[in-house]
């Protein structure tokens, strides 16, 4: 991060002409600093926007303030070259101030912003691929410090590159303690009868500590290559703090200062909501009003979903990128996943499918093996889908609660996914998706053949002879056991045959042993012809 | 049918004055034909509309040009008492008519138009239950009389009550014919080199005959209690006739026509296709106008749906009332159905899904366990399931193509599940639908278990506790044979315990015996407490 103080280098430079301010890497965030009021209640009194252009691109983008005088822009370049800006404030000492500096090229590890690409899958801004594999982290900068760097390490050590947070904190089951930081400026507080602090909060003041770090946070992601899948509202509150009950005119303020900070972030996602229809506080009506707000306030349209309980929301409107589902059942067995991602032609990430673990509750105790199913089974359908940790040991802090260490047994796995998925030529789906549904394809030369539970002692080779390979061309097999993490390539060479009653056989019609072990997939690809 | 020839009463009354043109039914038809125009070009040339009034319910309908100098204006009353009207034209002999007539009451067997109720389900207008239960005749108007009419006796023999149909003759492989009649004039007629008639269409001019024939075939539904499923475009023409390739201005001709004539049907749906995206000449974007143009023309608001090839439609648009899918896997197996019905909060028909026969197409040989197991997967997942019959045997008419006779196992088999829902106290939705995809209930006191392929010796008693009956309720299990159509009443009586763990069971944890067969439910209901 680029931070440059603009006010210090006016007093420095004792003029006010246009200042360079440096360099900021493309995708990168450039921040200008300024001084302003302080009296009054700077966060609904003082008006501050700027408009950045370089050439025939503008942008305008909200400013905020960040406490003790200081107000801040900031932006995120999307092109190189000189950018030029000018604010825009209804005070005096904010307003008309200008700047320049210069945007250069990324470097290593900065791909930009993630989009969606292909319709149902994701790129980042310079072209290289991006398949999700995230998990959930609700509360997790909510947490003390040795916590929160704790958390960082495990993510570190795993392939993870997408967490679902919360902005606000979380009251549930697993996770009661209070944040060190809180989003609202306290108006009072007081010991309440069940021995917890009763809080009285000025809804007008945000407390700029909070979102600090918040921000710090995020960045720790970017670090580590992993997206922030920021959640705005949940309904994990039930009085404690009425975060969740601000009622629509605080909540729109809310989500214009959430967004005039963190749209600058190239690694955030916004999702408006975990379990949506489970927050009794806002009518399902209010949800297009907060999704429009919040791209209204994010110039760069970052990526954009909603999160369902039991009921969907209208996830085909066109302010949602992707479509973010809770369900556990649709990668739980073969033929469902692909369902509901052809009805919205766009990227379909199944964000809640039950978590690794040993809660009594059902959705708290999948196996790993059943975890890491789901993730075979989402990747086949050409979907995707998220981890999360239940296990309750003593002293443990539940990873999906308050993160901390991951002890299951899916983590591995999943890497072991995703490393196989990035090693394939792109992004997948099923061949055939009304009749087979274990076999995905990137094209008619790589294929993924996922069995699941089943087991066979042999196996037909057969692909689908949908836009199938030609006759002739010619394959080999690597057995995959998901579990296990092997990779055993075959001796044999394919040659296909012609498409017979939808199929593509060997010419001979040869087959091949498998283990009889469950959980085994087959990686299929060409090899040139002899 | 009431048709009344207002043109013959003023004739023998020799006067101007409004005419009271006696009863008819609601919900019936009521028409008035008129003399006008027969030069020119009276599909084109000249406009006629009607307001409808009864009190402060005031309708216009459009008229249509019916041949021979004759033109007609239909209307379905939807409310008792007097109506009146008055018709406005471009041609004074046909301008400024006005009439009455006296809606009355139904009589037997007139329920009134389907409609949706329950967001998921069907009712006639007059609070009946309908549940769909439908069969696919795609060209039975398109056949000779003899053959037409063994469609209507098999239909009388059958419970089906709705009919997937199409407007257009279609040509296709077990439909090769010509028809009988056809929706335009003939401008010339040669011999094709193909041996067949190669015909060059007027399509500015419709022929009267054609839709005659089709509004017979309408009404021979009507009067056996079948609804007609109105495919307004289908992809079945390929070159033969060019209906499928009007352009779009003789396409929302066409619609306006034949919303015209078929929009006082009150058993008519609107399907705007089937598989509309294998139209290949039309784009995506014009089915919205299309949609548009049905429900400008339908002043009733007839049911709205379009049938998909391989890539769905906007199902979510608020002019289509419920949702018409092909896809045969949402059916095929446990856990499916329910997705896809959940994303739309409308009725759900899986209006093909795979027909029962013995094509060498893969869609085209169901068995009839595979058929009737469809229906069943879908009915306890809360959605609607369409029949169709693909047998091919020596001088057949395939039922599914042309109509005739029906062979198959399934139709009794669907037969029987129909009584069964109709006897139940409600449309069905799973209890638990994440987890639990065999359990349907109408309301705590009435479940249905579908087993499938599944089979087993035993099976513990046991409800899903979502909503489920509260302690010391008392329930009776029936075991169905879905496949012998039989209903065992068993003697014991299950009194329920506390949920536990999602779950209800009998108090002492009880089991019944099974018969080692696929293809069992359970009816499970309340029983009175002793």
């Amino acid at each position: 991060m680029k931070v440059l103080s603009l006010f210090l280098l006016v007093l420095l430079c004792g003029q006010q002409s246009v200042l360079s301010q440096g360099q900021t890497e493309i995708w990168d965030r450039f921040e200008v600093s300024l001084k302003g009021p302080e009296t009054g209640n700077p966060f609904s009194d003082v008006s501050l926007t700027a408009e950045f252009s370089n050439g025939t691109e503008k942008l305008t983008v909200n400013g905020f303030y960040d406490g003790e005088g200081t107000y801040k822009v900031r932006f995120m370049p999307q092109k190189t070259g000189v950018w030029k800006y000018r604010t825009i404030s209804n005070s005096k000492s904010l307003n008309g101030k200008t700047g320049t500096f210069t945007c250069i090229g990324p470097k290593q590890n900065n791909h930009g912003p993630v989009q969606v690409a292909d319709t149902y899958h994701f790129k980042y801004t310079d072209g290289k691929r991006y398949y999700p594999f995230g998990t959930t982290l609700y509360a997790w900068t909510h947490q003390p410090q040795s916590l929160e760097e704790l958390t960082l390490a495990t993510l570190k050590n795993n392939a993870f590159n997408k967490v679902r947070m919360c902005v606000f904190p979380k009251y549930y089951s697993g996770v009661e303690n209070e944040p060190k930081f809180y989003p609202y400026e306290k108006k009072s507080q007081s010991a309440a009868a069940n021995g917890r602090v009763k809080i009285v909060w000025d809804f007008s003041k945000f407390n700029p500590a909070f979102f600090q770090h918040l921000e710090k946070r995020i960045d720790d992601l970017k670090d580590l290559g992993i997206e922030a899948d920021v959640i705005i509202f949940h309904p994990y509150d039930k009085g404690r703090w009425g975060f969740d009950s601000l009622g629509m005119e605080n909540d729109l303020k809310y989500i214009k200062y959430l967004t005039a900070r963190l749209s600058s972030f190239r690694n955030v996602w916004w999702s408006l909501a975990n379990e949506f229809d489970y927050i009794k506080t806002k009518p399902r009506e209010a949800w297009d009003i907060y999704t429009r707000a919040v791209i209204a306030g994010d110039p760069y349209k970052h990526l954009c979903s909603i999160h369902n309980g039991s009921v969907y929301y209208d996830n085909w409107k066109p302010e949602f990128t992707h479509v973010s589902i809770q369900n556990g059942s649709t990668v739980e067995d073969f033929g469902r996943a692909v369902l509901l991602r052809d009805v919205f032609f766009k990227p379909m990430v199944y964000d809640e499918v039950c978590y690794e673990g040993d809660l009594p509750q059902r959705w708290g105790h999948l196996s790993g093996e059943e975890m890491t199913a789901a993730f075979w089974q989402g990747i086949v359908a050409g979907t995707y889908v998220t981890h999360g940790e239940t296990y309750k040991n003593a002293g443990d802090t539940i990873f999906w609660a308050k993160g901390g260490k991951l002890i299951g047994s899916s983590p591995a796995r999943i890497s072991f996914l995703r490393k196989i998925l990035e090693e394939g030529p792109g992004p997948l789906q099923l061949a055939d998706p009304w009749k087979d549904h274990k076999t995905a394809t990137a094209d008619s030369s790589y294929y993924l053949v996922y069995f699941g539970k089943e087991m066979q002692a042999e196996w037909t080779f057969s692909l689908p002879g949908k836009s199938g390979p030609s006759e002739k061309r010619n394959f080999q097999v690597e057995v995959i056991d998901t579990w296990d993490m092997t990779i055993k390539k075959l001796p044999e060479i394919f040659e296909m045959a012609k498409v017979e009653n939808y199929r593509i056989f060997d010419k001979r019609r040869k087959s091949i042993r498998l283990p009889m072990k469950p959980y085994l997939a087959l990686r299929i690809t060409e090899v040139s012809n002899k």
